[in-house]
């Protein structure tokens, strides 16, 4: 566990180094997320000029605790950089994102970033996704319809439940983790999941990033998505 | 405007012989709908058993006001037949929703339900949609960079206001109001946007009922959809 958690900060150090003074900042959400937002803190105090946009509360929380200088995103003509996490990620650099419940944010966010880097332990590399559940946002009025129908369609839905409470994300929807028999699928589950009223987001994510900087027990890899 | 309104009645009295004891109705929202929910009071008075679903806070509230049994969407196992009007309609069913904002919910109900019927005035029957705006309920956050990459692509999206505030759905999200100049497509600009993180829905909707009625200043048309 503890050789995680220097894994996850050995791949944020390397990725703070691609961030560069008046830059607009998209901050990630999660554990690895966490060691960044705390390296673009120490640049801010040592002079950096930053500002950033969260991907949650719980990240907007902790640039605030850093110091770190946030913008409203609707403030904002653009991002130039987006570091985040990921739950899972293939060779062709589709992932799976939405552990934390700030998949659709994370989403928003990256899809308006000039540039995206995934930061990552090496655990996280799958050949192929699926071992992760696809978690889904939807909205709450209608939610057991739409999982009765994901059901009907050989899937498992579960509805997330934290704290004895069902699990609400930073936009007031629930989220189902979709449970797949066939793992292979998940761009085309989710293409399915998008045309059924309701669902708000999957955490399927393309190939959106320009780069993953993934860390193990002996170095930290940057991979260049040429795409 | 007496006129209109006599006839949005007239359709909604037609429609309202097609519910049948025991239904679970939903139900939808705006002026023609009213007429739809007073009528549908009316016969739970005279001892019809029914349960109500409501498209929105404001048809939820005037079922209570009618006296109807009002159950909620995540606890019924099916929807019966959902009578709703729509903002204007194409002669093969296809249809604008959203004007009231409540699209998402509309178009929710509409997709579990066994039965559809749209109801009208003569005056909602185009032959091409495109006069009324395309109404997209969208994530707060976000949504302004989602409004400049929608103007990008040659359109005109408005943010809804009412009342001097920005307009919120019952799902506690915003509407933009998407004027086009290419009016015939938007089927395909429904699509375009379902693919960009934060739209919730549009008020597109495709030919999912089952008939509509149209009620003119001689006559209440009911046209059934073939297809």
């Amino acid at each position: 566990m503890r050789i995680q958690q220097e894994q996850k900060q050995a791949a944020a150090l390397k990725a703070a180094e691609y961030i560069r003074d008046n830059m607009v900042l998209g901050l990630g959400t999660g554990s690895t997320a966490y060691y960044l937002i705390r390296r673009a803190g120490e640049l801010v105090k040592a002079g950096m000029r930053l500002q950033a946009v969260a991907t949650s509360r719980s990240s907007e929380k902790l640039a605030e605790e850093f110091g770190i200088p946030l913008a409203d995103i609707n403030e904002v003509s653009r991002v130039d950089l987006t570091i985040d996490g990921v739950d899972e990620i293939d060779p062709n650099f589709e992932a799976v994102k939405g552990g934390g419940g700030a998949l659709t944010r994370e989403k928003i966010t990256a899809y308006y970033s000039e540039q995206v880097i995934w930061i990552m332990d090496h655990r996280k590399q799958v050949s192929r996704l699926g071992a992760f559940p696809l978690p889904v946002e939807v909205l709450p009025f209608g939610w057991h319809l739409l999982s009765e129908k994901i059901h009907g369609l050989g899937y498992a839905p579960i509805l997330r439940v934290e704290n004895g409470q069902t699990f609400r994300t930073d936009n007031g929807n629930y989220i189902l983790d979709i449970h797949s028999p066939s793992p292979a699928g998940y761009r085309k589950l989710s293409d399915l999941l998008h045309s059924y009223p309701g669902v708000v987001e999957t955490g399927y994510f393309p190939a959106v990033c320009s780069r993953i900087i993934v860390a193990d027990s002996s170095e930290v890899l940057v991979i260049e998505n040429k795409k």
